[in-house]
């Protein structure tokens, strides 16, 4: 993350991932202020052994363009809202990466979506991950199924 | 692609696939006028043995969305520029999924960059393709320096 | 409803339709998380006798597309404001539709709207419902010119 | 339609409407040149057997909103996009109508949506609309189907 | 205005007006609750011996625009901010009128301007008028200066 | 204007003045390259017997906004489509006034709205004027009817 | 600045000038309200021997553009987000000059950036500041990197 | 600049440089496919004795921030039009810059600015400079005063 004040935003990210028990790292880097240590990050992540790198960032949001600069790793991007423009900048300045260096980008304040893609993308080589994947989406299915039987009950 | 009329721009996608000797499959098939050619297609994907799913559709772009709530594979989304809001309209239909169905969003019209996202994430588990990658950055570092090279003989 | 967090923006839409005795069910269906069931929905929606659909939802606000691919029924779309943007990106979801597959829009949030459009429908071959259509646009008017007496008392 | 240089934008609504053998009329009305006549047509148009009024304005679209004003039959909006702004400001100006006054809205120049909006609106009450509406289903269908086995031919 | 919830944003113009000594009437008139009470105001606004007409709404902002269709007097328009979009649909719908009636729109929200610029157009047959405005402009400006003496201070 | 190159966009507004009969000055000044021209012009323009000033600017349109800044008469401001961003930007650099200072907002390149606007102000103390402001509305009426009639015969 | 209720945003600015030792004026002078003391001020300012002169101002933001047209300093403008449209306005109206008069535009809000932006020009003549804002990047660097040590012990 | 597509809009941006009669280097380097030269450039270019760097770039434009990363010289941002979006997402992707990290931004492709803006700076310490500067601003104020005479004689 850009900042350490992007951490409550994040926070279904680290869930997410926690219960899908992938390992994580997480850091905060600046793209601006510390813009070596964000190149170091990327360019040894694959060696680390890092499988995707999710970076958030607000307003002129350039971490996660940054990193996938310096590595072949997916990159996965979320915009952060900030005090104006409603996240409009970082979204922007997120997904409007030109030819050659993908990022790919989940909604503004997208956390959970995040960890999901992560997971998804991690779960090419990875059949368990598969598992827990298709495991999540039958209980969000049946969650909404469930607040549906509940609503039915209300509107009697 | 959510209708033959965005071909021309998903050229440089074919391109790159081929470059990478990736197989894939190209199709027409509609969010809208054929729900459940896409909806059979998301859901037997995987058993298919696709790894990744690239969507690209325009205005309400619902095809990048509708794939991904049939399936577990990462699904990559191209906002499609149509004849109104410069592709607007199609960033934030594709972009801002809710919370448990993400999409892995792209440029708009960044068909060359969904190539390479979908690259970047077989390559977890294919090393030849991270050799690709590698490869393809030098070449495009490489061209970025001779294009200053060229410069610095117009400018004398 | 795309999801149960919509249900107080709606609350003027089911006060609307049973003033206007106009029987109707209320559903949570997620065109993504519950993608089959809202698919099924819209399918049998004619045969089980609905004669308008109304969907609501915000963000990438798919739920109106989806249902309208499934039924020749009216579909009436309600972007809902979400947290980010303002609901303009549940609006263009929701408007925006391609040639062939229409959506009825009415404004951001405009729940009570959705339930007079349906009225309106449902009165193409129902008498007693545009009586009470009349009487509602009798009764707004004298609401306002009720308020304008009062103002008129407030300025002296 | 506000205006006669709408004419190209509103072909295919015509088109759709002989298809399917809706009778219609067709009138250049504006609401801020003639608002008078704009009134007495609302006003009229029901005892004069309407059962939908269609209306394409462009800039500040007012025309639905006008013709809704004096009129229980639903009102079909179409935004036009002018000059500037690509429409946006005719969309705004058609979709967000205050609680009490409902117009439905469709895509930026959706001119066709308008015409199956309308058919299906008609279909309430006229099982022939209804079975040539399922038709166009099919055909839409159809034509993506052969677009994509052109498409599979293509890439052989 | 067009609903009694703008009262509280239309407090300044007011109390400006009042300032000015320019005698005033203040109606609630919806173009879409009452659309004929507005068409009315407006036919008759001249022979009523209004000098200028301000209309505020909000969202699809038809007020302005149904007004000065029925009158050629001077017509002020102000943009109203309601819950979503920040008043930027008030603001196009307002501003974006066609070629042959215009409305001459001031800021979002901005009343105060609105007496202003009315008590401007009436000083143009009005030199007591025009006085008054000098001596608000002088006033002004010592406000600021005042201002500024006091951060001078403050800095210190 | 601010710029010559504003001239072809203004040509409705020269020639509805002549028809007006109002007799007009046009002048070239530019509120950030010739300032103090833009200054004398306003400060003096009551004195020079100008009624209305209308100012026509584009991109970071702050002539009008500087125009009346220097005087008491009403400043008409008509933001002018550039290269980028459709106006967006001169409109918001026009009709976002400050409290204070109001500026009468027409259309982007609402030239002709701009004359009218005029002439309608001008007529508070011009009963010939508004005659012609009669005038116009019949004949722009009778162009829209006359329009519709066309329409109906090519219709048949 | 525009105006006092812009001072607690440009608080940071006063800080980070007073932290670099550059000596500073501060005033409220407002383009539209005072614009003889906008441009006398700007048109001394070199002769007062100022080096950077820094507008703050919202809404139709002219200040910044208004002081660079009577200048050949370098001219800092600061968008300040007002009650409506987050700053774009301001942003806009700052940002989009034509060509001949530049002015250097932070983010909106961005008050701080202002300050180190004047400091960076101040510094081209100044190898004290170049020293102050080589230990401002390594302090800033420092403090991302202490926020991540004490991330890592929170996830442990 | 970040890609040498951009050179025709950058024109203007030479010549004033070289009518300024100061010395420049032009490089093609892009943040994202040659970052480590975009590094390398930032961080030796004080003590490679450049005073100003103007970076120019499109879509997600990060170049300005990536070298603002790196140095204490002041950084010229110039977002660059690209395909979509008519240069908003440049403009934002280079303004929203987080506090601490400067780039003084122009308006989009505003390339002579960007030089003008650098002599400004330049002149800090260089009185000849100011000495042109004044001159170019005495030469545009004639060059519209010239325009103003000739649109004099052709109204005659």
């Amino acid at each position: 993350m850009g900042s350490d004040s992007d951490l409550p935003v994040l926070d279904p990210l680290f869930k997410r991932l926690k219960n899908f028990n992938i390992p994580f790292e997480a850091h905060v880097i600046s793209a601006h202020r510390t813009p070596d240590r964000a190149s170091e990050f990327a360019k040894n992540a694959r060696s680390n052994n890092f499988g995707v790198i999710i970076a958030a960032a607000g307003k002129a949001a350039h971490l996660a363009g940054v990193i996938a600069a310096h590595t072949t790793l997916p990159v996965i991007g979320i915009p952060i809202k900030s005090s104006v423009l409603d996240g409009l900048d970082a979204l922007l300045s997120t997904v409007q990466m030109p030819a050659g260096i993908p990022v790919a980008v989940v909604a503004i304040d997208g956390a959970d979506n995040a960890a999901i893609l992560a997971a998804q993308i991690l779960a090419v080589s990875d059949d368990t991950l598969t598992d827990k994947l298709s495991e999540m989406k039958t209980e969000m299915a049946a969650q909404v199924a469930e607040k549906d039987s509940r609503l039915q009950k209300e509107l009697k």
